[in-house]
């Protein structure tokens, strides 16, 4: 299905979150898109529960409780979501649109698009293994495990040491519906990475046979006609293995990759968008770039320069699209924004 | 007494408070200078109870809870605060640094200024007599009564027909000491504009004979020796009156003057100081300038790009202190950051 916006968001960390309530302001409609299945983006991935002390007015909160304000602050603008999701491909159409398609096929027709994807998409980070990647979908996952339907009576292993690892093996173990045959935590050494409580879990499932711990690292997969029957490991001691498997659930964490981006023929340096800091725009009209991903004189990485950023972002955009200049009109007072902002009506005295 | 310090930053609005932040986050020490009593500027003045919907990660706030969030924000870095006071003049010194006057005579030197001026300071209107000027701080006063002391006996006139007026004339009619003879309440029409309880005890004062409502407009004055004696009017009906007054208080409100700034040789474009966007210097060397007063290509007079130009400009100045790159560092992660801000010692986990 094709779908038209004014404006395709890039990116939902905090930065992105903010352009689509400047676009909003402006009166333009948005689609945004974010390769983690959450909104936030690193602030939510990489620092959810620690404190950040420097967002203007908000002397302290975390990431998490950051995220969630700005989803807040732009509910009324109704964006519409494409989590867990990447975009593919952006097509200049000869109407000066922009055709916008998501790695789950989305396709958005925008006419403007706005990159505000930090250090890249967070991604899973992939297991190197000739020939694993064909099975990703069947008997291969990133991160999270299939439905239940698909471990029933299944061998399952799953491949890391971190929290996210330990969590797919526990729930693995402790699932009443689909419970696997088996569950193998595979890492490649008898050490997990995870919060005390976890890890006493863990142990316990290990005591009582229901995870068997496997030490080592996957060197290649041994086939059965089309099926992946088991992977071949190599101990800590040098010594060969094979580990029978139906199902491989790879939890090695995320890692932030540009992707894409840097195949749009989009001006960049050392590996950041280079913007025009009156207007945001890269060197492609129409296609504007904010926060950790650009690079321009003076810049520095921090969220509140990326709300500075999206700011007259929006702004460009909006004269771009229009012809004409936009006055600038505040929230305190304009009934033109409060209209937008779905406030106002009632109760509040903006004389 | 003449104090050292590593910034001045004139104007307490939210841009100037949050510049006394990122200052701190620098190890730069302030002294924040602003005319009105209070911190806040524009924000509180202007809009101090109306919502504020644009402010990232906040949805809706009060110019008064912005201002006193900023306040909590920045209270880690003891800035010393000149409040009720202006900045008189600036002078570079030949060690590089600037002597920083103030109205009440505060001799600063500092090593960077900051201008975070607005729209100006905000200044009470004055009233345009010709001699009037000569009476103020002995008969004549802006904004706010007098002393007790310097009131009992005398023949009050408050010259005004807002809020603040009325209060004026009730406060002086209902004081138990140091009450005025007389209190008279001049303003051009018979019409005054204040809330709905003001006006009422006002109404009930003039029915008691304790307030006096003069119409009409002051014209010129009548001396007697070197004393005000008298006010010269006109009634709206073109009759010319005298007044008899002992104390004249002029509560016109206040509004915002550019004042001493347009003397110091900055460079500046339709009243507003050219800056550079990537350090936020103004054309002299050492002085910064930040918000509403400056302009670059694509400014929007908005709080929040207030906010980045105040961190930009303290990265700059940072850098032109120490003579070296000052590397970026998050406040969510850094010790060191962390011990300036008097936080995560104990309880937080920065892991």
């Amino acid at each position: 299905m094709i779908q038209e916006t004014d404006a395709v968001v890039i990116g939902a960390g905090p930065v992105g979150l903010f352009q689509v309530f400047q676009l909003g302001l402006q009166g333009l409609s948005t689609h945004i898109v974010d390769a983690l299945p959450y909104a936030g983006g690193q602030c939510v991935e990489l620092y959810g529960d620690k404190p950040i002390y420097d967002i203007p007015g908000i002397p302290v909160c975390t990431g998490h409780e950051l995220a969630a304000r700005l989803t807040q602050q732009i509910a009324p603008f109704q964006p519409q979501w494409h989590l867990g999701t990447q975009v593919a491909s952006i097509q200049p159409q000869a109407d000066g649109r922009f055709a916008v398609t998501t790695s789950q096929s989305a396709q958005l027709i925008a006419r403007a698009v706005f990159i505000a994807a930090g250090v890249g998409a967070f991604v899973p980070r992939a297991l190197k293994v000739e020939g694993i990647d064909a099975f990703a979908g069947t008997q291969l996952f990133y991160q999270h495990l299939p439905p239940a339907s698909q471990l029933q009576g299944q061998r399952l292993v799953v491949h890391g040491g971190d929290d996210a690892a330990v969590a797919c093996a526990i729930q693995a173990a402790t699932s009443a519906e689909g419970a696997a045959a088996s569950v193998a935590l595979l890492h490649r050494r008898d050490v997990f990475n995870a919060p005390p409580d976890q890890l006493a879990q863990l142990q316990a499932l290990r005591d009582g046979g229901r995870i068997e711990a496997v030490v080592g690292q996957i060197t290649g997969i041994v086939r059965e006609g089309e099926r992946l029957a088991a992977l071949q490991t190599l101990t800590p001691e040098g010594a060969e293995q094979t580990v029978p498997v139906d199902v491989l659930v790879v939890a090695l964490g995320v890692s932030p990759r540009l992707g894409p981006i840097a195949d749009w023929g989009l001006a960049m340096e050392r590996k950041q968008l280079v913007v025009d800091t009156a207007t945001f725009s890269t060197s492609v009209a129409g296609i504007y770039a904010v926060g950790d991903i650009i690079t321009y004189p003076g810049k520095r990485k921090l969220i509140l320069c990326g709300f500075h950023e999206a700011t007259l972002a929006a702004f460009a955009a909006a004269e771009a699209l229009s012809g004409k200049p936009v006055v600038l009109q505040y929230t305190t007072s304009s009934t033109h924004l409060h209209q937008l902002l779905g406030v106002g009506a009632a109760g509040i005295d903006n004389g």
